[in-house]
This record gives structure tokens, C-alpha cells and sequence, in this order.
């Protein structure tokens, strides 16, 4: 294999063979090719795109990269669920503890805020004494005991996609359905599961901003997925709008323990049990999608899923009493609202610039060395085709800092369009389903 | 500038501002840029293309990341050719000479062998004790003292080109019209040449082997040298088959030296009187082309060119006792001839096989790191429509060692397409002018 040909192929439009691709992934793996040859290669790949061969072929060798967990040890099916990510979207700290109570077994690997979206393990790590950084032997030691795990991607893990990820974000090569399919699924493949669920997100608080090109990653991730033998669907989920009522590292945590403690935004909760229920019946615990949304909701009312998150919190090092006690978070000193300047109904949200605002405020990293401010963020009051009046609240912003308060509430203002009319349409939750098997 | 922003850019197939292009290639030069960033930014650049704004400002800035020569203290139009490179093509080591004994002066920055091709400093160093090496003082000496000097790129001149050059290379990022144009252009006008002749091959021997590209690619280097205040021509010639009846580089210079002595091959005196007659009338030592023509003619018939021939070689420190005995040139020890296995007409060549072959024979490198045999090279018995017979020799090899003769001689065999019929149409020498105005 010489580098040199491959790239020059790819750059003319030509298709990969496996094994070439599996060579190329492995030989950069390696050391043995330098950054400067694959990332020209990637930019040939974003720009010429990729058959749904290749892309099996990619995912299969950045799996192969590293180690796959073997969980035959455990009794029950393995069942994972990734979102694209959003703003608000806290639905793993939730579907994790419900899944694992329901008998499903749940080795989440997940990851931090990118961008304007957030991050699960950030969430996790507002939790006094979370530990994300176990070992694989620590991780699997807690799922025996426990049935579900929540930590990041370690070195063992899928190591190609973790350098060729850190190379794509420098390099102008994230934007492509063939690379974002092979980082998600190499991921989650290497957990050993034997199902998973997606939540691709559309809209404008979404990577994806138009249906189209989320349409197509869903069915790209799901038809990968289906290739290495596992049941996949996708749900497409609306992100025109955050999801339930707070974006930031600690408010997200105690809106999850309110969602699990039979309470919280309409919006999450609906969300959180139709995943639950594909989660449920991908895993093969129901038969229909109602048994396992009745499944869900039965878990929360009994108190089995906040018992069970609890029970996580408590081996993975973290203060239990929050479950209890959410006030026992972190929380921010000041709160400041932005209220809507006319009369109406919310016509639309810039829901990315909220997204900007949470990390502007320090609950996001804007470079890699930033450290988070876990008790920031941003409550929402409102939601798309909801009245509002002149002078009421839309949103407030908890901070500690008045560094960049400004900069946060000017893209909170005009994120929000309140018009004298209601929307005639208001952006459904569910959106589609792409790999239906039901 | 965020480099990152700029490489998604061009990926967009946006138009970047000259600026932009500016201090890209600066913050490259100085080795701000690392080289995964600058790759990714060719592989764009490749496939998305560049428009002429663009192009100026990409060669203007890798122009101005080294020093550009001064050489107002020097008499007379400072003229130079660029040929895109060739089989058997010497026609550097024959115009340099003619141009300078005819009053013109000629800074001419050379490269060496690339791929196929022959390079005009592997040549001239195949004349022992010839310095391709000057340093740009020296150079200038030579220059005044003589109107003429051959010398390699410099660390001084244009060393973004010589940077990204290398890279492109090893990223697949070589056939790009805009880059090649930046990349000739750039070192060319470094010189301080007030004209430029351009020698653009088409054919089986030529990087470009359809006329389409070779005229896209010579009106890209006329426009940016006009753009750049230089007078600029293109001739677009023939590489169907080699110039003249050598491949190899002392075997190149032996021939040039015949044809600086008034004899040689006809389509090598042709071309070289043609060129010349361009370099004398862009850079207006004569009014008409065929003025130039005559002037060169008797440049050669009076000894004058031969004479500063001998001149060069004598200052660049090599032996000027080759001039007049080329057999004191190093010569290869064995000779090989594949002859014709059909009685017939020549038809077609496959030019780029034989220049293949003569690095096979050690005569160009395969590697960076290899060294050439100036000795060796092939010898052409038979043109296009030539009539040849059964047994009789196409082509004579010489040799050094029998090492990879095998592969070389099979190269050769193929690469000579020999018809019952006489060809319809043969190859004319100069295909098309590009930017006369004449």
C-alpha cells in the first residue's frame, strides 16, 4: 500500500477497497503514516464522500483499532443509546438508570460538550465525586454489579477515531456524514453491545440543521450498524428548541433526577420514555414499543430507576444525597432574566446561540484546556408557540461571573422571536423514525 | 485568521481574499501552519480549484516568502524559458547559451528530474566538476561576468514553494493547475526576469497528456505573469515521443553540444531556434520572431553560442574540455538494442515508458535519496512515421548494470507501436502559441 496512491484515489472519486481502508487505519494508528498525509486524505473523503462499503469498512477498522469489550459475562442484552447532541439534551442520565432497572445492560461510553451542545460526562462530573475516568476493568466490574455504567472514551477504546477526531477538528474535515458514521459507530460498537438506539437531532440547536442531511446520517448510522450484525433504529428528535427546561452541567442533573423522580418538563419526560421503550424493545425485554413505554414510565413511578441511579452515582464515587437533595449541586451566586419585549407567542428560537450562551457563561469549553464552570446555565420559561408578555421572562441566566454576561444575554435576546401572531406550526418532538423493525 | 476557517472555506469552494492567501503561506512559511493543516487546505485547493485572483495572489505570496533577485545593476533584458518538463528535453542547456551570446541575460533557477522526466541539473552535473550549487552571490558574479548562469533553487528563493512542494508530493496534492502555476511561477519571476518564454509539453510523455489541460494550465502561467508586470508566451509542444535522440544526461549534453556545433537532430535545432527567437523577441532585442530565428541561427553557425557555452561551464567549474570532446563525458559501459519485431511504420510511443525506462537504467531517481548514473540513457533510432523493418533497432540502451535492464527493455518493447500502415496524422512539433503578440 502506498499512502500516496490511496489519497490521490479517494481525491478521484474512486472506492476504496476494505482492505485498503483497513491498511490506512491502522498503519495511522500505527504512527507509520504522518497527520499531514491523512488529513489530506480526510478532505478528499468530506469532499468526494464515501460508498456505504467504505463506510462499513471505515467503522469496522477504527473498531478494530482498539478493544472490544467482550460482555458475554453478563446475562441480559446490551443495549446502548447515542445522541448527535443538542442543547439540553440530559436524556442518557435518565434512559441509563431506566434501562439497567428494566434488566437491560447499559455500558455507556459517552462524551464531553462539543461545541454549542453539551456533554454527558460534563454533567456527570457536577455530581461531587463522579469518577468518568474508570478503567475498563473498573467499568465492567461496576456494570456486573449494577447492570450500567456511564464513563469516556479511554485509550483502549477505538484509539483511531480518537486521533483522527482530534485531527478533523483542526483540519476542516468534521463535516462529513462517512466520518461522523464511523466515529459514533466504532465507539459504541467497541462497548459490545448487541443494540442501539439514535437520536439524530434536527434543527437549530442540532449539527444537522436541515432534515435532508439528518435523514441521511440516521439512515447511514443505522445501516452500518446493521452491517456488524446489531439492532439499530434512529429516531430523529427536534432541536429547534432545547429540550426540557435547563441547559448547563448541574441544572441538567437535577432536571434528570426530577424526570426520574416521576416529575419534569412534558417535553424530556415524553422523550426520555419513547427512548426507553426502543432501548426496551431492541433489547428484546418487550414486545411492542407501548409495553416498553408502560415498562418505562412503570420504573419511574416505582422508584426502581431513580433507585438505580442512585446506586450508580454511588459506585462510580459520587455524593448519592444529591438524588435526594438536588439543592446539594453546585449552584450559581447570581441569576439575571431576559425578558421578551412585546406581547405574543414565541414564533421561533435561535436555539444554537442558547447553546453559545451556557458555554459563554463557562459551562462549555470554547478550547480544550478550558475548565468548566459546573453551576452555570440557563433555565428556560418558554417554548415555541407559548404567549408571552412584554416584560416576562423568556429565560435566566445563572452565572458566577459578569466576565461575558453581556455577551451571553445579548445572544439569549435575540435568540428568541416573539411574534404578534402563533405559529402555525409548532415543531412535533418525534420528528421521524429511520430503521423501524416494530 | 484561524487557519481552520480558511481550509472550510476553500472546502465551500468559497474565493479566499489575497490577504488571506497571504498569511496563510507566510504563517506556513514560518512554521506556524503545521503541515496536517496545510494539506488539507491543497486537497481542497486541488478539488475545488482557485479562481485567477486567487492564483496571482497564492504565487505572489510564495514569490515574496524568500528573496526576489535585484538585477537592475545588470545591462539587458533578463530572460528566462520554463519547460513543464520531458523526455529527452535539453533544450535549457542549448537556449541559455544562445540567449546570452545573442546579449540577453539569463538567471535561469533549474530543477532536477521529476517522475519520468529529465532534470537540467542531473544534466549539467553529469559534466565533471560542474556546480549546480552557487550561492545566489556567486550566481550573480557568473551572471554579470558572462550574461548567463544554471543554478539550482536556493533555501533563498521561494522556499514556501520548495515547502509545500515537498508535501505535495507525499499528499496527493500534485495535479492541480492553480498550484502548479503557483509553484512555477513563483520561482521563475524570483529571478528578477523582466520575460518568460514557457516550453508547456502535451502528450504521451508530458504530465499533461490532454491538450485541454496543457492549454488551461498555459494560460494560467501567461495570465499570472502578465498580472506580475512580466512579459509572458507560451508554446504548447510536442511530447508524443522524445525531443531529439537521447534520454540520459551526459547522453543530453553530448547532444546538445552538436547542436550548439550547428549540427544535431532537426526537431531538437527546430525547437531550440524557436525558443530562442521568443526569448530574443520578448525580450526585445529583435522585432520580429523570424528575426529571432535568423539571430539565433547565426549565434550558432559563428561558434558564439558554443563559445558561451564553454564560457558557463568553465565558471560553474566544470570541464570545458567536453565541449569540444564530449567523450570525455562519462559513458556507460554496455549497449542493448530492441528492435522492431514487424516491418512497418512507427505509429504511436508510449513516450512516458521510455522516460521510465532511463530512470529504470539508474539514469533519474525512483526515490528522493537515489543517486543518478549519468552515464546511462536511451538512444532513439526511429520517429513517429518512420519506416522501420523487422530487426531493426528502435531504440539502443546503454548500460551499467544488468540489475533491472530486464525491466527497462520490456518497457521500452511496449512502449513503440509498430502499424503496417503509415500514421495519418504525425505529431507537429509546436502545437499552439498561447499569449503571442507578435
Amino acid at each position: 500500500m502506498r499512502v500516496v496512491d490511496l489519497i490521490r484515489r479517494k481525491r478521484d472519486s474512486a472506492e476504496l477497497t476494505p482492505e485498503e481502508i483497513q491498511q490506512l487505519i491502522a498503519a495511522y494508528t500505527r504512527g507509520d503514516v504522518p497527520d499531514y498525509q491523512m488529513s489530506a486524505w480526510l478532505m478528499a473523503v468530506v469532499v468526494r464522500g464515501m460508498t456505504r462499503t467504505e463506510i462499513a469498512a471505515l467503522t469496522e477498522a477504527m473498531l478494530r483499532s482498539g478493544r472490544v469489550l467482550d460482555l458475554s459475562y453478563l446475562a441480559g442484552r446490551k443495549v446502548d443509546k447515542h445522541s448527535t447532541g443538542g442543547v439540553g439534551d440530559k436524556t442518557s442520565l435518565i434512559l441509563a438508570p431506566i434501562a439497567a432497572a428494566g434488566g437491560l445492560k447499559v455500558p455507556m461510553i459517552s462524551g464531553r460538550g462539543l461545541g454549542h451542545t453539551g456533554g454527558t460526562l460534563d454533567k456527570l462530573e457536577s455530581i461531587p465525586g463522579f469518577n468518568v475516568n474508570l478503567t475498563l476493568t473498573d467499568f465492567q466490574a461496576v456494570l456486573q454489579t449494577c447492570g450500567c455504567g456511564l464513563i469516556g472514551q479511554t485509550a483502549e477504546i477505538a484509539p483511531a477515531d480518537k486521533k483522527i477526531y482530534a485531527l478533523r477538528d483542526v483540519t476542516g474535515t468534521v463535516e462529513s456524514p462517512a466520518l461522523i458514521c464511523a466515529s459514533i459507530m466504532s465507539k459504541k460498537l467497541a462497548e459490545g453491545i448487541d443494540a442501539l438506539v439514535l437520536d439524530v437531532k434536527i434543527g437549530s440547536g442540532a449539527f444537522m440543521k436541515k432534515t435532508e442531511d439528518a435523514v441521511n446520517l440516521a439512515e447511514l448510522l443505522v445501516e452500518t450498524g446493521k452491517r456488524m450484525g446489531k439492532k439499530v433504529s434512529a429516531l430523529l428528535t427536534d432541536m429547534n428548541q432545547p429540550l426540557g427546561r435547563t441547559a448547563g452541567n448541574a441544572m441538567e442533573v437535577a432536571e434528570s433526577i426530577e424526570v426520574l423522580a416521576g416529575g419534569g418538563p412534558a417535553d424530556l419526560r415524553e422523550l426520555c420514555l419513547e427512548l426507553a421503550a426502543w432501548m426496551f424493545y431492541l433489547g428484546e425485554r418487550v414486545k411492542t414499543l407501548d409495553e416498553g413505554k408502560k415498562l418505562s414510565a412503570d420504573l419511574i413511578a416505582s422508584g426502581h430507576a431513580r433507585e438505580k441511579f442512585r446506586e450508580i452515582v454511588g459506585l462510580q464515587g459520587g455524593d448519592v444525597g444529591v438524588v435526594d437533595d438536588p439543592g446539594r449541586l453546585p449552584h450559581a451566586r447570581h441569576a439575571l432574566d431576559v425578558t421578551s419585549a412585546a406581547n405574543g407567542y414565541v414564533a421561533s428560537v435561535e436555539c444554537e446561540h442558547l447553546g453559545t450562551a451556557c458555554v459563554v457563561l463557562g459551562g462549555g469549553r470554547e478550547r480544550k484546556e478550558d475548565k468548566i464552570d459546573p453551576a452555570v446555565g440557563l433555565e428556560f420559561h418558554k417554548r415555541i408557540g407559548d404567549t408571552v408578555e412584554r416584560g416576562e421572562p423568556l429565560c435566566t441566566l445563572h452565572y458566577n461571573s459578569e466576565a461575558r454576561l453581556a455577551e451571553a444575554r445579548r445572544l439569549v435576546e435575540t435568540a428568541y422571536r416573539v411574534d404578534p401572531q402563533k405559529p402555525r406550526t409548532i415543531p412535533p418532538l418525534i420528528h421521524r423514525m429511520i430503521g423501524a423493525e416494530s
